[in-house]
């Protein structure tokens, strides 16, 4: 197969977003990692990709089979301030990962950066910049296919890494984890996505921290600032795999069940069928998944804009559209839930009575 | 290290048991496969083995990482009505890759066999006797340490998978998928356990169709049962991953979640630790999951039962015992979490106010 | 009007229900005064028919209006050792304004006992009995139509209640506060209702304490607790008009909710009707409610045994059968409620999606 | 005692809110005479004045006693073209009906007049005028203290009915049944409060409709509304007694729930302990409710602020404050509950785990 970045390459994330192809993302590494045993909470780094690179391998194959077009590098919270001695070797570990899957299929790989520790403590420009400059390093040596900013919770910062990775001249997604209520500072979704844009992003977008409804509101706003400030810009969302409609501004993180029990909170295939949908019709082309994407939810967006696009992704070998495998079970009660109308007005019961619905927030 | 079966092999499951160590099973491999691309729904058949054998080792070693001390072998109805020439070569595989696994640790490889479809159909014992018997001769040949029955919901069945397994000389394990209703024909749990002690198991109990909190409702009868017939057997459970208080006798196939929609029943790791002490003190000393228990499930098992057992599993690396892990957040509220009366009294809302807490079964 | 006890007096309870025709009970006074402003919580003694006689006989009215055949004396815990010296005054002015209201329709007067505190505190059988003599001695002064003793967890003291009461040669009906673990020392549903019919009574079932169905459940028992004995018996039921589905043995009051937070779980009229219609195919004759029942909802059971009486209560001019009176409305999808099938499969939402479905007890 | 109007007059509704008192309104009519069997769902008009006045004379008893200091005239829906040839009879019987209630205690009489049916289906504002015209005659002449037009989804028709009231030199309280989306035109809670002060009149605010949290948010909007404005007025606020998080602009007549299902929407007293609170500290001090809203609803309003008014209403000789009345009980843990503490932090179950905590409003 052809080489990215070489003669007979692979269509770049331009080109794709360009034509108003669909563009499908890949889910969660941190969450799903840390349930799969590698990967520790409240740290929330990718060590795996040096110490457990099969595990880390395995993933990225399965979004891969799931139809991501898109190999993010492992490389969360790995700058400098957050890994130490480390961080080269993970950051070079993990593009070397993604390339070597991405190689298997029609994916791309980008590299991505994300908040630093240093910003949340002291805001100096400066160190914050060179950080991030430090992985670009490892990103272009790598030769990766494209940039993701991703998680910012503050527009300054989130700019800052937009300005150091627009150095490299290549294509610079930048998505920020904040909700309609806009930025820790109270920038709102729709001057963030103005900020970023004239910052040199080509995509801009959320990502983890909000549910899909909430995520998709968050869009709308950031859609409509752009239009208003007349800005072109490819949108891109990347929400949360879990309901999240009682969080407050700070997101999933300030609910009591994060990051340990928030099991009754996972969408189903076909609740991201139906974020899928949305994302399409609001116009967001680039879509994929944050915290509690499990690669079959990856391939729900993939089977559901399947008509758009035209193809089906592998893994979709293994799963009938709307539940048509259960046409076949011996038990006519079960056969009965083949069908779409079935799965798309199931109202999904928790098991759990001596429960809530909804959380307050701890913040 | 030693070779099992070997001279200086590991010690084997009722030499184990027989002194009152705790074995940790494994967990999920259907659900758990279909969510990352490799199984179908509806047929829930181990062609992946053969097919995606990365995935599979993959699954075996995060299961070994968190504690197992049990490879079962992935063949799950791979008997040769479900799955016609296959069946050979992916019991074969099966057993390789379970012992390639359990040969990184300190893990006996099971090999697995179920309910047949021919017994659904017509009850000729020959028959489905033959069938089981194709399967054993795999078994022997691969020399696994010992024999799992399971996901029976006939003790009938169960009985002749007994007596075929038996005669390979090798321990027998037989669970059931019953509830505490007992089999398809009414016989009780108590009655179940006897006649499988009867028949030849030298561990009997449960597994699959029904949630934590019911399957040791089911071990309770079972217990009882046994104690009354003055019979001694070790107790085994392997209960969902998903909680089903409202169950009817058919277990969590009659939900109309089932499959695709039990997201919101899945247990928390903490839920998971109440379970592991709860059969502890029943006396179950082989504790593991069926369906829906991810590698974190397991790890909770054997993160609840360390103080007996003196050690942690090696995916502990990555874990805080009871939310330890959250200590040095730079959020208060959120380094509050890092203690266990937090995580104990936790009781997680599903974010779906539009959903029940019980379902209706469908039969 | 004919007057009660005199020439062309109404049908007696006995001879209605022989005939098999529905007698209806009346609901809820304690917890329906209380919300009115005239009980207080802790104490629910009924001092009100004295210090608020028109309160009281409005709400006589109310149920007499909404189909109820039975005026029960407004005289629970309305003996000596509960009220002093107000005791006689209190027994006499109830049965007054039970008389006055009774005379108004197609109604009996029932002079009611309930559990003493004396029995709680110890067991003397002459004490105790002593004090259902002294208010019995006020119904037959009063001429009451026949006498009830409800509201027992001892099934002990129920039936010395009804010792004594039968020696008035009046028909005697027997309730306990039971669930289907029987009463406090363990004695069984089936148990109670035999022992309380060879006491005496002529009718026997259960009030209070347990909701609509679980009241059915207990009722199921005591039938055939009575069939296996032999024995004929008149059956009765009052449930609460809350959902107990999670209460223990001892019922609602040991639900956290309990008295004061009981809202939520109050029944709608549609399930009244169905708890209406399955008591009657029961082969239960006497139903009406206890606490929480509202007219309405002694409306309900009128309603839904309209065809099998053959006629409706006063207040059905108030309402239109199965919501029917909604089909004038302007706006159509309030129209569309005009129906049966709506408010039958209705799920109605809590509107608190930070509460849980249900409570532990806290006993 | 002295009759109002007279000399030794009570205070005035002014004179009260001038000097700062809180005024406390009185609650529930249609729905509370609807579960007492004599208002008709669907039509919701009030000929029980006279067909049934002792059932509306022992409500207005029990919101007095409750502490109501406002007996509003039973004369919703009661204009003209909904009633017809009665309406003159039923608006003069339920003014005698409050006079005579207001006069066994500290209460004013209010008449009131609501939306049209003519003006949802032709706007002429003669023709609306002149019904509301009609009424204020009777008023007039039957001397009420003050006025209230309530229950208007158009500000438009809200101004026409304060222009035809203030003719009568009376105070003119104004209530709009509208939430934080504003009138059915969109027009805001602000600028409906601003029209309606700047039409005549005195007291501002909503009713029905949304629950007491959704009514406090739009009080809020007309708070600011005002004082953007720069205009004074007493603001007034009468809720449901039902929870709606999950209402839209139509407000609680749009959910599936209404009207024969809401049960489970039925507010605490403590629930309305926290709507008095929070209603008084936004600077409202009028008070009070509007459909579900029951007596002892209304004493919790008189309750929550006996500290700052100095006094407890009558009904409050049958009410422990914050469940004092518990500290008897025999059993330990329900005397636990006989604390403030405990009632405000308790979570109420609701019994149905079928059942959903939120509903789509059908419009």
């Amino acid at each position: 197969m052809a080489q990215a970045g070489g003669p007979g390459a692979k269509k770049g994330i331009l080109e794709r977003l360009d034509s108003g192809e669909v563009v499908v993302g890949d889910g969660s590494f941190l969450i799903t990692l840390e349930k799969r045993g590698y990967v520790k909470a409240g740290l929330w780094t990718p060590e795996a990709v040096v110490d457990h690179p099969d595990a880390v391998r395995q993933l990225h194959i399965e979004f891969l089979r799931a139809g991501s077009n898109v190999m993010q590098t492992f490389t969360f919270a790995a700058s400098e301030d957050n890994m130490e001695s480390k961080w080269e070797a993970v950051n070079a570990a993990a593009c070397d990962l993604a390339r070597e899957v991405a190689g298997k299929g029609d994916a791309l790989v980008a590299g991505g950066v994300c908040r630093t520790s240093v910003y949340r403590h002291h805001k100096d420009e400066a160190t914050v910049k060179k950080l991030f400059q430090l992985q670009l390093e490892v990103f272009t040596k790598k030769n990766v296919d494209f940039l993701i900013a991703e998680y910012f919770e503050h527009a300054e910062e989130a700019i800052w890494a937009v300005e150091v990775l627009k150095q490299s001249g290549k294509p610079v997604a930048a998505t920020m984890c904040i909700g309609p209520d806009g930025d820790m500072r109270g920038v709102t979704p729709g001057e963030c996505a103005v900020k970023l844009v004239k910052a040199g992003a080509a995509i801009v977008g959320v990502n983890c921290r909000f549910g899909p409804s909430t995520s998709l509101k968050t869009m709308r706003l950031m859609k409509e600032g752009l239009r208003t400030a007349g800005l072109k810009a490819h949108l891109m969302v990347q929400s949360l795999g879990f309901h999240t409609p009682d969080c407050g501004k700070g997101g999933f993180v300030d609910l009591p069940e994060y990051p340990f029990g928030l099991e009754p909170r996972v969408a189903t295939r076909w609740d991201i069928q139906k974020y899928a949908r949305e994302a399409y019709n609001l116009g967001v082309r680039y879509i994929g998944g944050c915290c509690g994407f499990e690669p079959y939810h990856i391939r729900a967006i993939a089977e559901e804009l399947a008509p758009e696009r035209g193809f089906l992704p592998p893994a979709s070998d293994k799963h009938g559209s709307w539940g048509s495998s259960l046409n076949m079970h011996t038990k006519p009660w079960i056969r009965a839930r083949a069908r779409r109308e079935y799965w798309e007005n199931l109202l999904p019961a928790s098991g759990r009575p001596f429960c809530p619905s909804l959380s307050q927030p701890d913040a």
